[in-house]
């Protein structure tokens, strides 16, 4: 398996902080991101008290764009152009993949919000061209991903991207998360499809009081 | 379990035949609807000849949905408002089961198209108020629902709705197609995520020469 050197910008919050738990788990060396180079160490610190031997540290976002491979970006998507705009020099010619979720609530329940780039990877892609834009853990729950089990194998990550190395990168990152690669969803694009699909989940968690994930059938084994 | 009489609108295409094919195997009543009526007779005699014991027959659209306790839209969204506009004296008060796929292709695979309502199934909502409308059966395979399994019990059918007891004649209907009741994932905009998910599994077939489902996972047993 490659090792990876990710930065998760974002990484305080309940989904960035349970992908850089997966992943310092299972040996990949991880810089959190925050706003707050302090709260991203203090998460770094509780990652470390359950995991020993992790490679985990906490830094501003840029900081930890900075040193990375990798970048996630596992942030809200209100505030995400602007932040994606001021990392750009960062995440210029790095694997970036987008988690981001651009979802509303109201009394219907939750929501895919209208998206003017199409999707928060393709708006990503188009405000920093020199990033390597993938798609991918949009739908694993933040609760299971800082859950005790050794992996997450009742889902599927999906992962979508123009770039195929790049994509290749995110789908290995997967093993980390759900014990196998992740599925191959096609272009970015489809982005568009992957990130509001998240409000079915919480629409079904809702009903059914669970946690629900998709898996996808029918693939080789 | 309750034996309805279904029509099948659209039901000599590929999704509408299988469905047919399925809820006629285990019991239902169906007639398939098409604009031509001998097209439809024809494809219900293909059922009849596979299931001896089936109460399968054909008729145009109007006359299938007429008789009907619920109608299912299995129409290519290409005409998709002028049918349903067609039809809304038949539709009127009846369970109106959407399974439309408003999809595009071009060289970057499949995607969901913009659709001024939300959803094909918002749409029928909107133009028909006396319907009571839920959109379900999106995700199953024409070639699999035509096929010899019993049951496709590798997949979920996911339903939304706003009407609770039609939702829930939909989440019956899908135990004769993959053995047990839909999931439901809540109201009827949910729809304008169900639909274009079509896509994510169309192109995870093409990458993986396969035909993919979607199972959710994490549901009480």
């Amino acid at each position: 398996m490659t090792t990876y050197d990710i930065a998760v910008v974002g990484g305080t919050g309940p989904q960035g902080r349970g992908l850089a738990y997966r992943w310092a788990r299972h040996g990949h060396r991880v810089v959190l991101g925050s706003r707050d180079a302090g709260r991203a160490q203090a998460t770094a610190q509780e990652i470390a008290e359950r995991v020993p031997d992790a490679a985990v540290s906490g830094a501003t976002n840029a900081d930890a764009a900075a040193g990375a491979d990798v970048v996630v970006l596992a942030v809200p998507y209100d505030g995400h152009d602007e932040l994606v705009t001021s990392l750009a020099e960062q995440l210029a010619g790095k694997v970036v993949v987008s988690c981001v979720n651009p979802l509303g609530f109201d009394k219907r329940g939750p929501y895919g919000l209208d998206v003017p780039g199409g999707s928060a990877a393709e708006t990503a892609a188009a405000l920093v061209p020199e990033a390597r834009l993938v798609g991918a853990f949009h739908h694993v729950s933040a609760v299971t991903l800082w859950g005790e089990e050794e992996y997450l194998d009742h889902e599927d990550v999906l992962v979508c991207g123009d770039d195929v190395d790049a994509k290749q990168v995110a789908i290995e990152l997967a093993r980390a998360v759900v014990s196998r690669d992740g599925v191959d969803a096609g272009k970015l694009r489809i982005a568009r499809q992957l990130e509001p699909w998240t409000a079915v989940l919480i629409s079904v968690n809702k009903r059914y009081k669970t946690r629900s994930g998709t898996r996808i059938s029918g693939l080789p084994e």
